[in-house]
């Protein structure tokens, strides 16, 4: 990732599927902040996609990330 | 799960317990979006419902979805 | 668990004691959603009652999913 | 802990610090929720006592537990 | 750490900056909280320096106690 | 990091970007705030940045210093 890379424009989404999947990318990019070879990373990715424990903590990163995005959109409340 | 797949069309439910289920599915779908292959995540399955360890960090990651989704219900006040 | 199991009436309780044991319950229903067979949660209940990593990993739960009920109470303020 | 006791009253404090002293009361207790054995706990306290790992993530509740407490008390702004 | 110290008489801070430091140090006076003998903290304090993993653990501690404190102050807006 | 050195000026960003690179920062420098060496910081780095468990978990540190950065900014809506 360069410093420069601009990967979130606004935390707003239309809907809540949206917001998921903003979640996820923001946890992604995350990883890639401090990890910024993309070779090194898609060798990593191997690795925590088949462990449980990585699993379940990356998806506890998407929920945290989750919350404030769904706050920013006042949970899609029509 | 593709990316275009819908699994949160709101985060509106009528219970509190509607609402508990909905925060488990969200923690699900967060493991399927990293770990793509059903026929993986079923073996995988097996390795963290035996792993006391494993089992508790799903329970915080429902305990963190479930505390967007209370809000968002306004704690299901009448 | 079976799905059709209602664990959760409401995040309403009386006073703040109830509110930290629903907090305990609504941990315990979690892992109970995810191993679903009795015998095999009991076996596994000995392993982390004494291994103290899990034990604070499991405090933990419940000091998030206390936060939603006290927030849900407005902390019991008369 | 048998399931009668009662060690919170209320989540309000007249000080920052007692508010922090209820947070470190309420993360144990949650660790006597789960092993009721007090000879059992009394021996697995010098485990994490000097595991800096468990110390840490004891921290973590503590914060968390804190978090709630310190918004029950409006912060004690005068 | 003797229970009659108090190591937080406010959680309002004149900048963001005397936040964080706040934040630094609730997190270490949680850890005194529970290992109490000075000595064995000195020791303990060179294993977690220079492990990766507990580092972040802490690190995650500091973000925790900073979002109470950050909130407190209002963020510190003018 | 000298006790006097001062990394946070202001919680508000212009852009929800700008806000992900302070968060960034912060983690950084809670870590830079315990393991105060820069030649062992520089060494652990590689450790971490090759291991997913630990770049899971620095993930989910930057992910909760979003939460109270995006707050402070009231998740740039304009």
């Amino acid at each position: 990732m360069q410093p420069s890379e601009i990967y979130l424009e606004s935390l707003i989404t239309s809907t809540p599927q949206e917001g998921r999947n903003l979640a996820i990318k923001l946890a992604r990019k995350s990883i890639g902040a401090i990890q910024t070879d993309p070779e090194i990373r898609k060798k990593l990715r191997s690795d925590y996609a088949e462990d449980t424990a990585q699993l379940i903590a990356s998806a506890q990163v998407i929920a945290i990330e989750f919350q404030t995005i769904a706050k920013a959109n006042n949970y899609w409340k029509p």
